[in-house]
């Protein structure tokens, strides 16, 4: 009934007597669940009618009025050459040109860790989980709310390699506004690199960090390995609407030349940024992820891309963007759809909230938008933990309570097992009516594996609860930060590929002043 | 774009000029949404071959163990005239037998309410949502966890009267504990007919009561109205496994042949009423469901009965019943396949959690067994809110956070507008590479119905969220439960009425002396 879902970094074995289960209890935890492959059907949202007529009004959007790529010379020479009509920066683009160029993208690719037993797949029916990205602030129970630091980041990365339902460590967990604006990118990357083993994303801030972050590669994976493999998925997003600056579009052409990953993502605050209707948001996002992968694949044509997007409602009222709505999730389905017949892996957003706490408010927006996702299709889930007040803030708590919740996912995923043992006909003759199931063989056989288990909510009785203190998630969640963190060992790494990664960091910092905006 | 939706009792408009605007704002709101009607797919988890597997399985257990009626030989002769094999108890019944019997069960019916704007239809593409069930327990912020009292109760059934999102009164909301269980049920009826004009549950727990509640319904509504009309819809749990006993079927009894609707549902804790798997539990709870439906319609042919499913996992470390995890909602996707393959009402849990508090992890689950609820197709949802800690305890903040929550699934599943106001390619036009929507004439036409909009959840600046005491969604929804229940008028009703009913449970009270076990 069950599958080995979970793979040690040692290959730590589970079975063994009862002084071996001991030790199992007390050895540190780096297990990390490989990447989900879905066993289950898509949430189809929408039929085919609808899904053609959003495609129709996207070409129509590409056609009549195109998109702007922003100071960027060499952007409008591929467009014209390719057949575009370019106006100044406004480039239209013939019906079907966008499509047709899409196509030499892959439909999965592989982004490979330095462990291999942490490599991904991405695309088709799999599904990747990464950490937040972004926030300026971090929190937790302890210090409150404050401006993030290199050492904040450290520990995100820490509890992201600890957590092992994350297959990802992400990229900006947090901003490490300690640093100067211009050499973060470093530090960020060496903390990925040496901190964890899981894969990472690089810098898109500038043109050149990318090029750092393609170098930094070339030294932990040397530089013919690079050139034939993704070892980064990137994160590039469209100033929405329909406008490609260029800063991201400098970064995401490095990434596509180097042959490495991106997502290219419309971020939308939909009634802002799109139109306040579903279908005329993802009209907007269909047009712009065309656009954007098109434009990929004439920098270099099979480059590996991802169909993004982020959309958020508004709340009217305050002008406050809203998560974990109704329309968020139609959006979320609908684009699913649409990257699937793109054949395009595809990426949301995970555990979105705007909650300033992680509190009932934070749970439910971000289990609606986990469990949409799931359904969705989603192959690379960004921010699937960690994520607060709407993405100004790093939790602690979030990031530990939100990591649990993947579990289910993965448990969710793996659909409904059919053969003669999960049928359990033998059981129900055995019990009969009236009886119970608990000592039944059937269970004995099964039970360690039959129910998915946090391994962070309450499940005691409410009198033993009382007594340990009738602690909250986030306490519980706060307790379970420090014991992750408490048994964090770096994972090994060559002496030698440390300090040329240091020393490529130092050279780096050194060849620029600091930035600080 | 967007439908009328919310209907007030006495039909408020929504126009009107600045006055008008602001004494509206100042009104009591007495709004009730209409019940949903889906214009959205189900999710299929499972395909064909399982589901038929799933029936063949589920017949054999019906033929080969067979089912128990307990201290029931009305029920047995029943079975034997119908072609079942009886020996004692039990009773087997030759395959296809049930699932023949149960077709003269509605697929759809209307439950009617006192004020008939209230009146709900059950099954089809319809969803109705009721509150918790069952807590002997009573919590919130002010008084903690406590024994619940029949004033709890009133307070939950004004409450749920002024939720907006919730259709139905429900039946034990709490257990009003402070009176003699063998007189309960005609305060609580007293209550839902007075303090409330919503659809309501009758009473289950003695056959005779079942009969005071139908006559109290005749004081109601006229004795020849519930002779043709479903005017209560009452919970009738199955023992699991595979056992009917006397006091739930003898209340079925009564209710089938008064023509009044029930929920035949399993009540199981996976892997201790049901086997550990997914594919036996199902096929134990339609084994379940087939026996007690069939037997119904022995009864009267043609008596409405929902599918009934309350499954939960269980923690096998503690033995603690878990609630918003994969396998439930696996099973709740399931059960809703096989319920409409039957033809009939499917109705399952709705905001379940374990948890002790409304906090994060109360939410998580909730916010997990709502969306798989709405996408299973459920058309009675149960516990929709206020439900805490297992059932143990009905939670006033919760009440309130999860009616709230209800209304995102008001807007989900009305689905998505494509005509072309939907489309927005004007706004598109209008706006263009680099412009926004907050002012375009598209926008302003739609924003007030674009987005669901939270009338609980933070959407504040951080500084002034901040400013106001950096509250919790708990302590807002305590906040939000006092004005609701200080804006609380009582529902108009007939004097006359009024006091027949009160004098129907006098006399009642009077000829039983009290029983508190």
């Amino acid at each position: 009934m069950a599958e080995a879902e979970v793979r040690g970094a040692r290959g730590r074995g589970r079975g063994g007597g009862g002084a071996a289960r001991r030790a199992a209890r007390s050895a540190v935890s780096v297990e990390t669940a490989r990447f989900i492959e879905r066993n289950i059907p898509d949430f189809e949202l929408l039929n085919a009618e609808a899904l053609e007529l959003i495609e129709h009004n996207a070409e129509r959007v590409l056609e009549e009025i195109g998109v702007n790529f922003v100071e960027n010379p060499a952007a409008l020479d591929r467009w014209r050459a390719a057949g575009a009509d370019v106006q100044g920066e406004r480039v239209r683009l013939p019906r079907g040109l966008a499509r047709q160029l899409c196509a030499t993208a892959p439909a999965r690719f592989t982004q490979h860790a330095r462990n291999p037993e942490r490599n991904v797949e991405i695309g088709g029916r799999s599904l990747v989980l990464a950490p937040v990205y972004g926030p300026p602030f971090v929190r937790d129970l302890d210090g409150g709310r404050r401006y993030a630091t290199i050492e904040d980041f450290r520990r995100f990365v820490r509890l992201g390699y600890m957590s092992k339902w994350l297959h990802h460590s992400g990229g900006t967990v947090c901003e490490p506004t300690d640093i100067p604006v211009n050499k973060r990118h470093l530090d960020m990357l060496l903390a990925h690199m040496t901190l964890s083993d899981k894969p990472f994303m690089g810098s898109v801030t500038e043109p050149s960090r990318a090029r750092d972050s393609v170098e930094m590669c070339e030294v932990l994976f040397g530089k013919d390995f690079v050139a034939e493999n993704a070892v980064m998925t990137s994160l590039i997003n469209v100033n929405s609407p329909l406008t490609f600056d260029s800063t991201m579009m400098g970064a995401l052409e490095v990434y596509a030349a180097a042959n490495q990953a991106c997502i290219l993502s419309p971020f939308i605050v939909g009634g802002a940024m799109a139109p306040v209707s579903v279908a005329g948001t993802l009209t907007q996002v269909l047009a712009e992820v065309m656009a954007g992968v098109a434009y990929s694949q004439l920098v270099r044509p099979g480059a590996p891309m991802i169909f993004g997007a982020f959309v958020t409602s508004i709340d009217m009222n305050s002008g406050a963007p809203t998560f974990g709505t109704p329309e968020a999730s139609q959006i979320l389905f609908g684009a699913g759809q649409l990257a699937r017949r793109m054949g395009l892996p595809f990426r949301s957003g995970g555990g979105l909230c705007g909650s300033k706490l992680p509190d009932a408010q934070a749970a439910y927006e971000t289990a609606n938008t986990l469990n949409a996702a799931l359904l969705a299709g989603v192959n690379f889930m960004l921010h699937a933990c960690g994520w607060l007040e709407g993405g100004l803030v790093a939790s602690v708590e979030k990031f530990v309570m939100d990591a649990d919740q993947l579990g289910a996912l993965h448990k969710m995923a793996r659909g409904v097992a059919l053969d003669e043992e999960a049928q359990a006909m033998t059981a129900l003759q055995e019990v009969g009516p009236g009886g119970h199931f608990l000592g039944c063989a059937h269970t004995q056989a099964h039970f360690k594996d039959a129910f998915w288990r946090s391994d962070l909510l309450d499940y005691k009785p409410f009198e033993t609860w009382d007594e340990e203190g009738a602690r909250d998630t986030a306490t519980l969640a706060s307790a379970r930060a420090q014991k992750l963190l408490s048994q964090y060992q770096q994972p090994a790494l060559d002496e030698g590929l440390r300090e040329a990664l240091e020393s490529y960091v130092a050279r780096r910092k050194a060849e620029m002043p600091d930035a600080f905006v």
